[in-house]
């Protein structure tokens, strides 16, 4: 095996496309969002990515079916744009493959004919959020004022220690091959699954691209956590529990 | 030392064999079945594999005579089935290493002829096991039937980790070159070495190849570590053993 | 991506111009020292350097605009002699790493008809550090005596752990390839970020390259490091900090 | 720079040589006695061997003089066979790093007209050693005679771990092209320096090979070791070192 693979599924044509990468991180609140966008609109996977950056790994499906660990890229055809949504099930094992990775990623978007790529992750705030503030960060100066549009946020030097893994290199490798490309991260406690930091970042991507996505399934997730979320406090009120602890949970 | 050398020891001509896979995993149940038919079955050692990805090691016998770790293929002849055995003391050291290892594993099965593959392994239980089931996957649905009338089980999503290493890949990487490749894992407490598991998956084997062996010395061994087990619990009722020093037994 | 890419951003000649190397490492000391000839000198940025080795990360400016990680070469024009300045955020990630990323700075600093390198740093010495020492090591005997003029203490066998890093690649490797090159190592604690240590290893590097620099931000930061370790000893001297706690700060 | 770099410092026709690899390891045991073996011996550096494997990192001498870390070969004539000795301060970094070192060393004895080899180095007892047995481990049978003539000890499967590391790896590799290859492993604590077992190990050697050396030095060492033993033992009657302290002495 070579160390990345591609497998072509299906090739529609399709009009200027958005990348859309949402591989795990901090709250898998990229990763939620982009499996979202997939699950409810219009998709048709397009490609699969073997890596041997990936874990020597195979998923079990519920007929015992084994598939070899890969990342995906599904064509979403919405009212507004068309999407080129990326997930997967993990990053890269070393420094070295999250460059390779992301190259890879974006000339697979590149053959598709997009030139702008939106990274969606989550930022973590260390407490539990109320209001899901979707902070941004750009590889152009001249992204800023249509984000600000639709409500992102951009705070100076924030996040602080920078954007780690495949969606800080969107940015900048994107930058160094002439793609138009912008993080856009909910906020989120960090300790926990958050669909509603998804919510949140799906919001200001629908209102940005022309497109509506139902939230129904990401709702149901959020309650489902939200009752995680509230047994844990109980557990915290109570004497057991240590932030450490919490911070495993998810 | 290239990444990976090959000698070539015997090349005796196999009907259609089938590569058996037991390297090292949870609580050696692959490894011990497949020492187990090398030892006990009609077998004549084929290949060393030979790889900078297994630790820089050498094994001492009981000449004093050092051997460089390897893995090694055995040719078994049955009455049944043709096996090619494929065993040895390490997984690799690295992602890339398994999956480059595994290619070469593939390659060397298919040079015998083999298109078909059985990876065996353990999965555990958490707890000591009564009955000793043996879980499958498979990488194309077809070959469920066959599996289920020997015995094996199929529970939708389990193992729910997937499979690592080597044997996921023979599943993940032999689907991609054209294998027909199924795990089967016998469940096992995860804390001590299992022979009886191993066992059990080669009754499933015996039953599905047709063929037999005799477990005289797997039902010595699994005495052995059931006396093992025996003294294990009798310190688990007295005060001092944790779990934690359990896990690491065996 | 290749495994380093140079962007090429300005080319001034320079005469006979002489490495400065300032990545971090014990106190920052180099980094500080670097930075500040970058900040306080008439410095044009001349070179940028990507490399797999530094981590999968951007940084954020105060627009929120992203920058993949890299490391700078400033040119520096003093009135003495002309320098080349390299900082940067990261060592490399490998052992290997380090070595390819040292022979790419020789590589570009010999492009620009460099001959001679310093690599600024630290030397921790585990205690608050009154008197500001600093230590050489030389590829060549013959620069020792010069060294001396200027101030710059040598101890046998010091550091007893010889230099590590890239720091000490610009004395090994430089050797191999003609560099006259040493290193000077300003004594600091080794807990807490230290311009003072910095502003001692410019003032060498002043008396030995004939040049002068304001020292006015230094001293800024300077005594804020000094509040912080009022501080901290101050919360030594209460029942509560451990010397674990203080070695992470800074 | 290459992976690895050979510096030829000088060539003398050597009389069938016998390689004696001495790198740290179990007590320093090998490398003690090699370097030994330089230091008393009528001694030549003929290589130097630059990697990208060891540590980036140079050691300063006396003087203050950085030299980038090597592993060096010395001609060592004696009134005997003519000894081709490998010293250095590091082993290889990763486990492919182990076997490119190994084939590099066996080329470079090679290129001398070696085709035997010892490797030199300890074997762990875990407690405080009176009388240094020598064992033995070889990659070819017909070895052990000699061997067991000069009072080296074999016992069945032993070095129960096997043998790790460039020692192990002499044996592997050097038996896959052609070398007659034994590891004499001393016994000692595994807790400190052992200049006695380094001495045990090289009386063997003399016998073996036909030669003699002072050992003034060594035995100078040995003193100091004990006195170093001593005040630990001392402590350890006392209340308050733990052996996981021990372990990490020397």
């Amino acid at each position: 095996m070579k160390e990345i693979e591609i497998d072509e599924v299906a090739t529609p044509e399709l009009d200027d496309p958005v990348l859309i990468e949402g591989l795990p991180g901090v709250g898998h609140v990229g990763k939620l969002a982009a499996e979202h966008l997939v699950e409810e609109g219009d998709s048709t996977l397009v490609r699969r990515l073997y890596t041997t950056e990936f874990p020597p790994q195979v998923t079990v499906d519920d007929e015992g079916v084994a598939e070899l660990t890969c990342a995906e890229f599904h064509a979403v055809e919405t009212e507004g744009e068309d999407l080129l949504v990326l997930t997967g099930d993990h990053q890269a094992a070393s420094n070295d493959g999250h460059y390779k990775l992301t190259s890879a990623f974006l000339d697979v978007a590149e053959a598709f004919g997009a030139d702008r790529a939106f990274a969606l992750g989550g930022v973590p705030t260390g407490e539990l959020v109320e209001e899901y503030t979707v902070l941004g960060a750009i590889n152009d100066a001249d992204m800023r004022a249509d984000l600000e549009d639709v409500g992102v946020e951009f705070r100076a030097d924030e996040p602080a220690g920078g954007i780690v893994g495949v969606s800080g290199l969107v940015l900048g490798l994107g930058d160094r091959r002439g793609f138009d490309a912008a993080c856009m991260m909910g906020e989120t406690s960090g300790y926990l699954v958050d669909p509603k930091s998804a919510r949140a970042v799906l919001e200001v991507l629908e209102d940005l691209l022309d497109f509506e996505v139902d939230f129904g399934t990401l709702e149901e997730r959020a309650e489902e956590m939200e009752e995680v979320a509230g047994k844990i406090q109980e557990m915290q009120e109570g004497p057991s529990v240590s932030e450490d602890e919490l911070r495993y949970i998810g």
